[in-house]
């Protein structure tokens, strides 16, 4: 009698938690989840990475300074920042952070990725960043990992 | 002799029907997608909701009613709707939806979420939205829960 | 004694390659990824396919050659190709493809969708593109199946 057809199904949850000391912000948490996966001691599958508040997104690009200017620079050109409640409704409730809800849609704001050998199975210049579009605030990412 | 290192994987597929009066809509979906996940019995894994038409997306943020006029109106002057098939060379084809599949691209179009302790592990102001970019016809949206 | 209640958990991994002779193109990889999810013997469960290049993008439209000139022209008018390192600090490296960079974020990078009775469940017109957007060059896109 063999067992060998039936895998472990295995899932592992973790949250992480920021608190940028800058409005808006990157941060390479490409490190930290390889240390989630290796954790979980799950070897094969899929990680899902969420931001779990809504100003705030989770997105895959080359870890490069200049790029994250480039990024910033773009959606304040295309979404602006700081505007009154007359165009951005989202701000007469007293908010002024509509267009950190914007800009993280714009960014993807999740992604899952692979996981092969126990790592992330990333490309030569894969990185996943942590965008924060509205910081000084304790926020939370879900780190979901699902595999055998 | 045990075999609680066996862990019974499942799977669950469910497709929603919208037909919305409004050709342009936000329609929150969160409690269907909980209800969803009661049912299947999973308790842990991850939750895939993708929209099965190309001129709607699923998104999620804010349940606030200004900020969906705020999502609007950003799609709107970054791409424009009634262009005609000189500018939009999808509306050559007779269409003149060319702009809600742009849209649809701009919103991240489908999201994974979490399921842990049998519900959507959501932040506090997480929601999902069914966004309806070309509606006056019945669409669905695929379901499909994977874990234990 | 019935294991019927334990259910085998598989996953399956693969690297498509693509060398696109234009700098800027679009691949409809729909077939390719249902012939992938035959070879795995996957029956229900997800797949996601990720490019693993930061200049390059999947997404699902509808496979209409209008619709592609579409999404290019969209690109290019809310983040011009060609801008030196004076606008685009990525370019002070000596690159010139930070316009890749921004796009294939616009675009959601990735996808993640359903494997329902062995094939993709899609709608009648999802299909899945691969979006090179800084081509002549061998670029990797992976493929992840889990399921049962």
């Amino acid at each position: 009698m063999s067992y060998s057809n039936f895998t472990n199904m295995k899932t592992h949850t973790e949250y992480l938690w920021f608190n940028t000391s800058n409005k808006i912000d990157f941060i390479n948490i490409t490190d930290k989840i390889n240390s989630i996966i290796t954790q979980s001691g799950i070897q094969d599958g899929l990680v899902l990475i969420n931001p779990m508040h809504i100003t705030a997104a989770v997105f895959v690009n080359d870890n490069e300074s200049g790029l994250m200017y480039d990024f910033k620079s773009m959606l304040k050109q295309l979404v602006p920042e700081h505007l009154s409640g007359d165009d951005y409704h989202h701000n007469r409730t007293g908010e002024d952070n509509a267009y950190a809800h914007l800009w993280r849609t714009l960014m993807g704001h999740q992604v899952t990725m692979a996981v092969t050998n126990s790592q992330l199975d990333l490309g030569p210049w894969e990185q996943i960043f942590y965008a924060e579009f509205d910081g000084h605030r304790r926020k939370r990412v879900l780190v979901k990992i699902i595999g055998r």
